[in-house]
């Protein structure tokens, strides 16, 4: 398909060519099969981009541009689900749509457990370069609810009798709660959470994270 | 968790109690163990459902009601995925969304292949019954992209430098069009076509699907 391959390369950048680490390379060279000369761009992962030419084990670097912040941070916080693949849609959907943050809540009817923090940011990895995005996602958690009320973002919690999510505020960062299968248990959301409606039907818990992105995405 | 099941009766309704199949008494009984006595809702998947009682072998009929139409039927017309749990992804959450149709799309970079249609009902079947929906999402195809333009709708296809999903007439029947991976080739999408955006990163086939559903079924 030709098409030219993005690659993550954490910075701070200093030298060049930018060092390729043996996951970067083998992706290049095995599953791609580029050849050094070939053109690939590259990402800091927090927002900076570039173009340059792959270089046996680095990458020459050329022309860079640093995309500005986006007006809304967005944090996707789902409550963890059982099933680890489900936890992996989430992750690589998430990575894919350039949800600024996951944080995995502590919920009665979710799981305690959360995907490993290094697997989960492998695939988060992979759903950026594949999408050619600048920004890496950032994965916390699992955390306590109550948590989210630390920083001053407009809370919101999926709810199917909530208001619509274009009437929440576009210039806010905004943190969007996500149920486990089952719902969250009574009581469990504080009251100042705001009821956003993701549409009429009951959705599985990845489905409305990845709903909750595009829709909270896209009005930014 | 003690939720009412909710199961698919395809009508027409000419019997109280209306007779189960196998597979929806299986999953009674079996799966969720729900017992006689019961409460159970039931959809015939075109629109009307009820709420009943479980009988042994049927369901016992109370109240009935039918849902409007919407406003505007959508239809997701997707390059049929190589990628056999792909396909399927899109089947179940296009389902869950409550998309009215899925058309899979004969087109240069996709399969020659869709799944199995009793395969894909079946998966289809699942996704309304556990998002409680009543009208099960029609499947199709595959079909020449050219096929798109018989009946009179809007017709568009998802494309990063397109316009705002809002920009698209709300009153007007719609489909989606959703390039397979490395997108649809030169020439193969008719200049009718209508570009729209799904945000600004490369989404891969069965997100742009999902996303697709969630933006034109939100909008109705």
């Amino acid at each position: 398909m030709g098409h030219i391959p993005h690659v993550l390369v954490p910075g701070p950048w200093e030298s060049d060519p930018l060092p390729l680490t043996a996951d970067v390379l083998h992706h290049l060279e095995r599953v791609l099969r580029r050849r050094p000369g070939e053109p690939v761009t590259y990402t800091d992962g927090a927002g900076t981009r570039g173009s340059g030419i792959f270089r046996g084990d680095g990458v020459e670097r050329g022309e860079e541009q640093t995309s500005p912040r986006s007006v809304r941070r967005v944090t996707i916080a789902v409550a963890a689900p059982h099933s680890s693949d489900r936890a992996r849609l989430i992750v690589e959907k998430l990575g894919e749509l350039g949800v600024d943050r996951l944080m995995w809540l502590e919920s009665e009817h979710g799981s305690p457990h959360a995907p490993r923090p290094d697997k989960a940011r492998a695939w988060a990895v992979s759903a950026l370069q594949q999408s050619q995005g600048d920004r890496l996602l950032e994965i916390s958690g699992p955390v306590p609810i109550s948590n989210l009320w630390s920083q001053g973002e407009a809370v919101c919690v999926a709810d199917q009798s909530g208001r619509p999510v274009t009437d929440v505020g576009e210039s806010r960062d905004v943190v969007v709660m996500i149920g486990p299968e089952g719902g969250f248990a009574a009581g469990e959301v504080p009251e100042e959470a705001i009821p956003v409606s993701l549409g009429p039907r009951i959705l599985r818990t990845e489905t409305a994270a990845i709903v909750a992105a595009a829709f909270f995405g896209a009005s930014r």
